[in-house]
């Protein structure tokens, strides 16, 4: 990758969650108007019209109105209809309004603690989904949670480790609980209805119509954050059951419907999603060409955190590989990008046919015969966490080619389908932990995306992160989210017929048809 | 009384909460919306838009639609500023909307449970006012509130009782309490505060600028209701600190703001609030009127409820009264009609002079003299619940006449500040439980009441509790009272000098002045 796309919003952008001075009028006996009206009043003349405030809110809202006198700062959050009144804070306070956003991933739910005035990340943090617990698959966790007292357990157990790791973001931090005013959260399709306590079962029968596309804001309270009394809850609405929020999310964050410029988003997270358009068209696209990709299909396979093989060089001549460990420890695993890497690298020395079956004819210091077969010593046992070698079979190498082969059959069909050719496209994003990884020299040299000059190639790290904390920063991104929504077009791989003969192809090393790849030098 | 105002609701009105049979598209690979989305697009075809659900609610939707099927009838409630959708019921069940209306009064809460599809109440109850253990008088209640803890207990025992009251109800009635979508509340600004938990100490501060006036359409189980999950709670807003949504509810429920004929609207609870006006304008004001025409001053003063004298004629020759007891039981004390009716019938019998002073010539066998002066045994020993003498004595006479002096000076001030004379009233409505029972004869005849026709008279019963039930049926109602809200004027009245010297003219039976009073007959 060369650079990252830019994902921050304008200076001047209007923040969801707005801090305002009010000056309220001193009552009279001429004017004696209730302080709570006098307030509407005032932010209405202000252009916070029409505002409102929660009945449980209002007592407080008085008493710090009592406190603070008739010179203050309201913080008011946008509530898909009105303004919602969430606190009084000091006139002097010109800051005091955070936020948090939230990437609801089925593997890793990933938060961050935004200062909304200063358009700033004070800090984020990654947590393990526990619903892991249920099923590492979204599948088995839809099939767990048709019993409601699971899918109510799923729920809960998302929340509190949200609610855990936002406190303790908080404490780090030294901002109170009392000054978050919005929980801006993406996700997809599932995640989003386990987050809101309903049963996504019918997203996987046909016709896949999810209980709901689009959520009400609320506060946070009433989905079990009750840490923030003052908070509201933007949950990004999903597209269908194969889109779901954080695709929306994405596509805001890497800016795919503000140009003319035909581009693509690639987010490889569990699933593969794959979204080609511009301003005045999308189309969607899931498959599943995950798992792999992030490393967990493949026997020593792990995410990209310490502990992972996440770079390979192999020497040409000694066939060594030179490998980086994530965190400098001792190896435990290979992530994704690592497994690109290592196919590519073996690919070039030789040790890789271009059937991605291993090269016997080689005298390769590193092959290993296993009862399984051949192997390839990636990791001495001086060099493991478990003091036993980390290899690779040929095993593991065909799982892997069958996610590249998705990956970019997947990107073949998608472009087919809308009648462009790859190099058509002005840009290419690839989001998730993987993008921020991948060397797309690498990943073009296997064939699992599209041989472009690389500067077209913008990893842009966690776009649904992204998309979400960028909502908190400007509410017009409401507007853009619901203009997306309508937009795009989502194109069902599943049932297509094409991407059969497309995979085959791309089962090859990089391919079957060495035109596809022509910078990839066959060695 | 010659008959009541007729506090019906037209028969094609619109309710509060509709139900409205929908008909759910099928999905299909073609267009497979998401359930909730589909029903929200349905509804807004049907003309309630915008739709929205509570976050919390979903769940149970979805389920309910899962049983019944894409064709059930959804229960929607207007909430400010879009339809609520608040249940998903069986479509053949054509009824089956229920709600509370509710008028908080200081003294006596009293709940009607009323049918909103078929616009009929099935049953009313009154319940003490659990607050009065904490004082009898709002001002008492205002002073112990000030401590946050108070204000809790008052708000938490006040809502405890209407629901157990509202359980009970449910139970004898056979109606279900998740049919129950709705409660409308109306009353005066300090219970209103109560109600809500915000502190009412500021309504009688200068100058008189209450907490709040409006109040949010909330889930009922805000506020604590939590039997009815499905229900939103309106609670009328008030005008200002003495002009609370009481007399708001009762002002619609007499439909002074309806016509172009001037009226007048009294309403004698705990306090005294008069209206008068019409479609064009409103002018109202509040006095200390009440405690004695409610029976509270006086020794042996109650509520007009079972053992209360509420009728009483006395034998012109024998100076012997002919009491009627509520319930037909024996004496317990007399309420504030009996009150009336035993001053009008001793004027006439001349055992009270028009001063209010026992007739000391006269051989009554009903004279008793006591340590604290002459009294009129109004019951004997016989025919009282405690067995001893019902006595009525001149000090009690004394209290009573101060509050029929300030009752007609009110009256009086409030004509003549909107320039009219009684004769140019078309319309007078009391209401009040004392409105139910007062003769306005004896009424005119002791000069409490202005000496005008008879049938312009019209006792409405309890008009805040109709106005509140009318919501339910007639949502129309809720621009009514904000056109109302914005057009009435409140005149202060304790700080008018006018009173006093009206006031020391009425203390006298009828009046000083006899061409006020010209029906009146000299005894």
């Amino acid at each position: 990758m060369r650079h990252s796309c830019d994902i921050a919003v304008k200076a001047d952008s209007h923040p969801l969650i707005e801090s305002v001075a009010v000056e309220l009028p001193v009552p009279s006996l001429n004017d004696n108007t209730a302080l709570l009206d006098r307030l509407t009043r005032s932010l209405d003349r202000l252009g916070f019209s029409p505002a409102r405030m929660a009945g449980s809110r209002m007592e407080e809202l008085v008493l710090k109105i009592d406190r603070l006198g008739l010179s203050f700062r309201a913080v008011l959050g946008w509530a898909d209809t009105h303004w919602e009144i969430l606190d009084i804070i000091p006139a002097s306070l010109e800051g005091g309004v955070f936020a948090f956003a939230v990437d609801l991933g089925t593997t890793t739910v990933i938060i961050r603690l935004v200062d909304v005035a200063g358009r700033k990340t004070l800090r984020e943090t990654s947590v393990n989904n526990p619903q892991v617990k249920w099923g590492e698959d979204i599948l088995s966790r839809i099939i767990f949670a048709r019993k409601p007292e699971n899918l109510s357990t799923l729920r809960t157990c998302l929340i509190q480790a949200c609610a855990q790791a936002m406190r303790k973001m908080l404490e780090e931090s030294g901002v109170e609980a009392s000054g978050i005013y919005a929980l801006s959260c993406a996700g997809n399709t599932a995640m989003s209805h386990f987050f809101w306590g309903l049963d996504p079962s019918s997203i996987c029968r046909e016709p896949y119509s999810p209980a709901a596309n689009t959520f009400p804001t609320v506060y946070a309270s009433e989905l079990g954050f009750d840490l923030f009394p003052a908070s509201l809850l933007y949950l990004f609405p999903n597209v269908g059951s194969y889109v779901g929020g954080d695709i929306l999310s994405g596509i805001v964050a890497a800016g795919l419907c503000k140009t003319m410029q035909t581009s693509m988003l690639i987010d490889v997270g569990t699933n593969a999603e794959v979204v080609v358009g511009n301003k005045e068209w999308l189309v969607a696209c899931a498959g599943a060409a995950g798992p792999a990709l992030e490393g967990g299909v493949v026997e020593r396979g792990m995410q990209a955190a310490p502990g992972a093989i996440d770079r390979v060089r192999i020497d040409r001549n000694t066939l060594e590989p030179d490998v980086r460990v994530i965190g400098e420890l001792k190896a435990q695993g290979i992530c994704g990008s690592g497994l690109i890497e290592l196919v590519a690298e073996m690919f070039s020395s030789k040790i890789l046919t271009i059937q991605g079956k291993f090269n016997t004819e080689l005298a390769c210091p590193r092959f290993r015969d296993t009862p399984e077969g051949r192997a390839y010593a990636l990791a001495l046992s001086s060099q493991t966490a478990d003091g036993k070698e980390l290899l690779i079979s040929e095993i593991d190498i065909g799982v892997f080619l069958k996610s590249k082969a998705a990956m970019y059959a997947i990107l073949s069909i998608i472009c087919r389908k809308v009648g462009l050719g790859f190099d058509e496209l002005q840009n290419i994003y690839i989001a998730g932990s993987f993008g921020n990884h991948i060397d797309s020299e690498m990943a073009v040299r296997i064939g699992m995306i599209p041989d472009l000059p690389l500067d077209k190639y913008h990893g842009i790290g966690n776009s649904s992160l992204a998309g979400a904390a960028m909502l908190l920063c400007d509410r017009t991104i409401l507007a853009e989210v619901e203009k997306v929504r309508s937009m795009i077009t989502y194109v069902e791989l599943n049932v297509n017929i094409e991407l059969m003969s497309e995979f085959r192809g791309a089962l090859f090393i990089p391919h079957t048809d060495p035109r596809l790849f022509p910078s990839v030098r066959r060695p």
